[in-house]
């Protein structure tokens, strides 16, 4: 299969234009969070190298890291098969996730029980 | 902070009723795929310990692999600081993606290029 041009407008958005990117470290290989894209942010992504989500809650462009400085450098950009979900592989910088924590995935359900996986900082 | 019983109901789910849920191999770390639940999937998921999702196309619980065979087992159920995204960390049994690919994430945008990461089988 030959390679082509990629543009952003194949991929498959829901109603509100946007397409869920998971972030995975690209050193630990570790699940840092989800967040969602509109076409905008995923041609500024790969524009800049800065993953930038579109924010649902301020409606506006979220470029990761701009204010707390835990910036996702872009490694590699990935979709899947139905081209309806992201994976973005980065160099984060600091924890990913707005708690302070290293990921958002910090709580997990064993034996029936929420258990929290890493304290609040 | 004490652990507490868990119930699917606590979670966040869309306006259809449901949650993103990223599926990880245990072994490799590699990101597999992502789909849906709604809260009687998780239940399930959790009881069976047979990872389950909800079939957007068919309306229907889909149990991994119950066809295929290739089934992802429960090894560690995780969902994110905003109750919204779920991580299953799974044992994958043979291939993840319905294409036959170990995982669903194979074309990567490369240099402004589709690359295919893994020919399909």
């Amino acid at each position: 299969m030959s390679d082509q041009r990629f543009d952003p407008a194949t991929l498959t958005y829901n109603d509100a234009g946007l397409i869920p990117a998971i972030a995975q470290d690209a050193t630990s290989g570790e699940v840092l969070m989800m967040a969602w894209m509109n076409a905008d942010a995923v041609a500024r992504t790969l524009a800049t190298g800065n993953v930038t989500y579109w924010s649902r809650s301020r409606q506006a462009f979220w470029i990761k890291g701009e204010t707390s400085g835990n910036v996702q450098e872009l490694v590699d950009f990935r979709f899947d098969c139905d081209s309806d979900c992201l994976l973005v592989v980065v160099n984060q910088s600091g924890p990913a996730c707005h708690t302070g924590r290293q990921n958002c995935f910090y709580r997990a359900v064993r034996g029936g029980e929420v258990v929290e996986l890493e304290a609040a900082p």
